[in-house]
């Protein structure tokens, strides 16, 4: 799947260049991209009684962006197991360079904070994941 | 009431200076520092069953900050009547320089959305802010 | 001109939606949008040594938005006398409801931070602004 | 190093909890507030001509925080040879629940983005990193 952003003015820092924390955000736009493109918009998710919190992140920064990129970004599915996700990002600029490579991983849990197995909660989603699992 | 905030880098934007949506963020710091100091903590006010949405801001940017500037920021009570609450805020750099003047203005609501009178939900709160309207 | 922005769920709070903050984020996008649209990208202006700090912001809000909704803002231009440009923004929901009145307000200087007359500094986006002055 | 920070309700999100980017942000509220306890304050190394840019960071998050949860910061050198530089965080709650773990790498660079040798640019904080080299 590929998600598109253009770099904010206000994700710009005094070094001229876009903050990197922003980048974190941008992980968060094209994963919810991406489980709209399932058919499993996360405010439908929310909306069953399942949260996706985020377990880590990693990102590593390879050129600089600024305002008014164009930045593409990647994902795919590294793994999932019903339990964890693990979810791999490629971000490029309009030239084809990459900018920053990351991974988010993620569990499922009740509205209480419960972990959920996904095969329970949404065997649909569930399955849809497996089924793309790609480790690069 | 004073308030303090440290610049940070984030804040910053290619500029060179603080971009202009944090002073916005800095009001919310100072507002809850503010009713902190009143013994009434946003929290506190919020597991009564009380919120307190913003109803409109307005912000007239007098000078630039920048990163590491420590910024004052000023807070008074404009108006109160248990239903509507107006607050007026003044910043200032370490040299004294006025950066900012702002308001915002506030309702006050239960959990469902439903609009309170403070002088039923709190009447302590409102008594407080009531004492210390001062227009400016 | 109009703008689209889908709430992110980053851009949201404890309240369950949008912190008000982002509304000025939203602000600046459109605005950016808004000047490309004419010709005259924000980033072609900064390149011609002309940047347009925000003098002053204000906002009415007047019902809440939340994650994933899309809001179109649409922007026009109050005033324009080539030293201070006002613009209005006015921000709806997908059902038609009003969120966001906005104004910001703006001048032009030079990378040194000297007031620049947009007639001498590009008299084309002075003439196109004034040729577009619609109060509301 | 401890740094502190307490959570506002503009980083909470409608999870009712901290936006897990917000901890990018005090990774680097803590790294500035390190530098300058060397007496190598941030603005100080980009006066000199010194940058130091984010090549990566990760996180891993082991409990949630919210508004107005007070976080430690703990900050210290993984590693450091002059020319790249790794820091590793733990950040706490005021409970002693460790809340999240991240570690950023940087390195160092001319206004013009040349890659500088800190041996060379600043032997003072080169020595001060290396004194400090602690790997957990």
């Amino acid at each position: 799947m590929e998600y598109h952003h253009k770099v904010q003015y206000y994700e710009t820092d005094k070094m001229g260049i876009t903050h990197h924390a922003n980048y974190v955000h941008w992980m968060e736009e094209a994963r919810i991209a991406f489980l709209d493109e399932l058919g499993y918009g996360y405010d439908a998710l929310e909306a069953m009684g399942i949260g996706s919190p985020v377990m880590s992140v990693d990102c590593r920064y390879k050129a600089p962006t600024t305002f008014p990129d164009d930045v593409t970004v990647t994902v795919w599915v590294e793994r999932s197991n019903g339990v964890r996700l693990r979810l791999g990002y490629e971000m490029k600029k309009a030239d084809g360079t990459t900018v920053c490579q990351a991974h988010s991983e993620h569990c499922f849990v009740s509205p209480e904070g419960k972990l959920l197995r996904l095969q329970n909660a949404c065997p649909g989603l569930c399955g849809a994941l497996a089924a793309l699992v790609e480790p690069r």
